[in-house]
Order: structure tokens, then C-alpha cells, then sequence
């Protein structure tokens, strides 16, 4: 059972804006992609197309705080945490840090929860389900102090 | 003096993913292109190149909460309401409803907190500042009941 | 029967970069963007679920060059010129001038060849296939004087 | 000097569209990465700031052949090859397989032209400049067998 996966990324060129720094919007494609290899470390996919129906995951709240901007070639670490699982949806925090700055200084922190649902194949009826028994075993609740480092 | 902002889009093909819905990040899309067409009415560019500085609006705290997925070509409005002025910040409301449907459905909430700051022309020197007055001044609050129409 | 469209449209700060000009696949955006309003004006969609089948217009070869920069709040037009067409290909052409510039200045050219496909409603099985009639009789190959203006 | 580069990536969720494939535009965006990646390999940056100016490399002439669809979780490599070098563009051709399939099967095929240009600190003055030494003596052209494999 995992509650915690860690992916480091360096801020691309195409990502950034006027400003000189990576455009907000980025954070949450970087919590995304650092979920979608988490499930695939856990030997599953977030899409994943079954006999009769989908099984999909998409987003019900997100939110970000911003501390710090990141540049251009910056590298970030995101660190995943399972922060709660009720039967049909999943909470986690994504902690951003500069992986090469002296202090590992936290740059932002974000939470994404998402819901279990299936759909037809032609991507019609979404509908919220309970998460699988094969996804809901392998998950566990990140211990409060990974937090609050 | 204003407090609200309206602008309706049509989800571009680009902006969907292999789920058949427009990708989550694009609400946070729709609200930034919102807050600046709302400066613009107002006479102002979010990012401003003046004499000595760049004056900026990055973000310091956001979030969406999602209640229905949007498909290609589906018609959106956003509703820009301010919610809160500090000296240094804008909180902004952003409703998103489904503008051809039947009831004008609401199918997303999302706030956007900004920070005035400067910065050298460089994109260097990112410093939080007062407001100014020129921007303060044409700037209220939204009435209680917009929120919950 | 059309052989052209026109849309104008105003640089949005998130598809700037750090060099502080719109990032060069954001054309690809705007063509895209351009060819799909074309659709629309003749009273059909780019993707549209028919009764057994998925009717869909991938590239199958694009190119731009560039001549200047578009910057953030820059208003540029996208004129759309239908070049060519094929059997089971639509090829088009489009002019981007910045629509406010005293000379109409035009900044960038670019080709998109698409190509008509089936797919099954599961998005698998995609299969090359004559343009339908119903799509074919409403395009027309542009005059050649439109392409050196 | 080199002449070739390799990147591997997985399709990311973010970047496919309603079609279930990845959007056209990303196959750009997966030749800059690379692009990038290809310079800070030699030991320079695409974008760097210098004493007094900004060295960079705007894109001149850009194109792309698509013969096969990439799909989310598949795994491409990219592979750039030095086309062409004159005294201020380089020209760079990206042939994208599919890193895990039997037969490396080519999906793609694009190129960029680049253009040395100097920038003032404050993105203004955009100008055609011969590519430095330090960086013109790192590069070299492809041998032709490796564009026709």
C-alpha cells in the first residue's frame, strides 16, 4: 500500500510566460502528470478501458497556493500524499520543491480530489462510482507529519 | 467603479482531452483570460510596462470546484465577480454556466486570489505593493447576492 | 460554396513565453482554432458522432513560417484560404496580419493538410475515407490573387 | 561537436484531445523539449541572459509530417538531427518512433529553423545575429545515412 510518490520535473520554456516564470496554470499539469505515474507505479492506468466501460477519474475541487515563482530550466520536486479516501473519491496534497536550492524551499502546495466514475466507451454517461476494490487496496493515508515537514 | 464581468466562450477541440471534456487546467485558463479582458474594460493591462518597473498581478491562491464537464463546441459564460480587496490583493469569483442550456446551468466555481507587485523591467526583483490608486479606484466589491443567484 | 474565413483574435498572456512573445505553437493553436469556425460557418463540425461512426479531420502535414513576433494584448487576423482539395484531403493556407497595425502587417503563414477519416465511437479503428459530399460541395478552391496580396 | 540527440517521453493525459490521440500541436512542443534538451547536453542554455543582452533562438520556418497517431501512456523517442547550419539559422529535423513497439514504427516527422537573435533585457529590439562561436563550434551537420534509416 502506498500513501506518498515523487517526481522531479524541469521547467520548460514552452511553460513559462511574459512574466519570466511558469505560468500558473502548469502546477496543476504538474500535479496531474506526478498522479497519473503515481497510479501507473501502482501497476494500474487513470484511463483505463475495460470490457464493458471506462473506468476515469476526473477532478471534483483542486486548488493551489503559490509561495515562490519557478524560471525557466528551474527543477521542482512534487511530492505526492494521499490525504483522504472516502468510497468514491481521493484526496492529495502535491508539495512543490526546488530540488537543487540549498534549503529545498517550498514553492507551492496544491490538492486535487477526484472522483471514481465510469463511462461508455464513447465516452457518454459518466457516472460516480465506488473505487475499485483492485485501486482501493493498494492506497493508504499519508501520516500526518509528511505534512508538515 | 465595477465589480463584475461577463465573457462567454466556446470550448476549442485542443482544450479537450481523450476523456471527450475540456481539461480541467482550461477553467483556470478561462478565468485569467476573464480577469484581463475585465482590466481591459477598465482601461488597464494586467501587465503593464511603465516607466522605471512592470507592474503584475501574479497569483498567490486559487481554486475550482467542478460540478459538470464541458464537451467540444459547448457554449460557456464566466461570471467575474470581485469577492474581496486588501491593499496588496484582488480576490476574484469566477462562475462558469453552461450558456445555451435550458437553465443556464452552473458548471464550475473557481476563485482567483492576485498580488499586486513590481518587477524590474529584467523580470527580476519581484516585490509585493499597494495597489495603486489608479487601479484601487475602479475597483468594488460585488453584492452578497450575486454569489448565490 | 466558401473558399475563405476570417478571424481576429487577441494574444492571451498564457500562450506568451519568457522571451516575452507568443510561443510559436500557439499558431498551430489560432489555425486550428480558425479551420473549426470555418466548419462551423457552413453548418457542420470538425468532429461529429453520425450513426455508427465518428467523422474526424486529422493533419496529416502543417508547416508555418514566421516573418515578427505577436505580443501579449497584440489583435491579429487569421485568414483562411482553402488551397486544395483531394479526394480524401483538404488542404489550407493561412495569412496572420496584425489587425491593427497601420500597414496590416502580415507576421506569419502557415499550411494545414488534413485529411477525412472514420473512426468507431471507442476512438479506435481510425480509417482514411473520401470527403462526404455533404461536407465536399461546400468548399471551393480560393483564387490564386488572395495568396500573394 | 554533435549532431544528434535522443529524448524519451510519455504521452501525457493533458496533451491528447477527443479524438483520443495527442493533439498535433504537442508534436512541436515535444521537438522544442528536445531542442533544449539538446543545448543544455552541449552546456549553453536556449535563453540566456548575458552581461548586457539576451541571446535567443526564435523559430524561422517550422513543419511537420504526421503518418501514425500517438495515444496516452504510449512511449515515443524523439531524435534530433543537425540538418543544416548557415551563419545565423540552424535547421534541425525530429524523426519520432515508437520507443517500445516491435518494429520502432515512425509516427512523425518535423523540422525547425532557428534564428541567433540578440534581445535587450527588456524583450525589446529583437535582432538576426551570427550564432556565437561557443556555441557554432559545438554543432555539426548529421551524416544523410541517418535521416533515411
Amino acid at each position: 500500500m502506498a500513501y506518498e510518490f515523487r517526481l522531479t520535473k524541469q521547467i520548460q520554456f514552452v511553460d513559462t510566460d511574459t512574466a519570466g516564470i511558469m505560468h500558473f496554470t502548469n502546477f496543476f499539469r504538474l500535479m496531474e502528470i506526478t498522479e497519473h505515474s503515481f497510479y501507473r507505479s501502482l501497476g494500474f492506468s487513470v484511463f483505463s478501458i475495460q470490457s464493458e466501460d471506462i473506468i476515469g477519474f476526473p477532478r471534483v475541487q483542486v486548488s493551489c497556493d503559490f509561495k515562490a515563482p519557478l524560471y525557466f530550466e528551474d527543477k521542482v520536486e512534487i511530492h505526492l500524499l494521499v490525504r483522504a479516501i472516502s468510497q468514491k473519491t481521493i484526496s492529495y496534497s502535491f508539495i512543490f520543491r526546488k530540488s537543487e536550492s540549498e534549503s529545498s524551499e517550498e514553492v507551492a502546495r496544491g490538492e486535487l480530489t477526484v472522483a471514481c466514475v465510469t463511462m461508455r466507451k464513447n465516452r457518454t454517461q459518466m457516472k460516480s462510482v465506488p473505487i475499485p476494490n483492485t485501486i482501493r487496496n493498494k492506497l493508504d493515508i499519508a501520516p500526518k507529519e509528511l505534512f508538515n515537514p
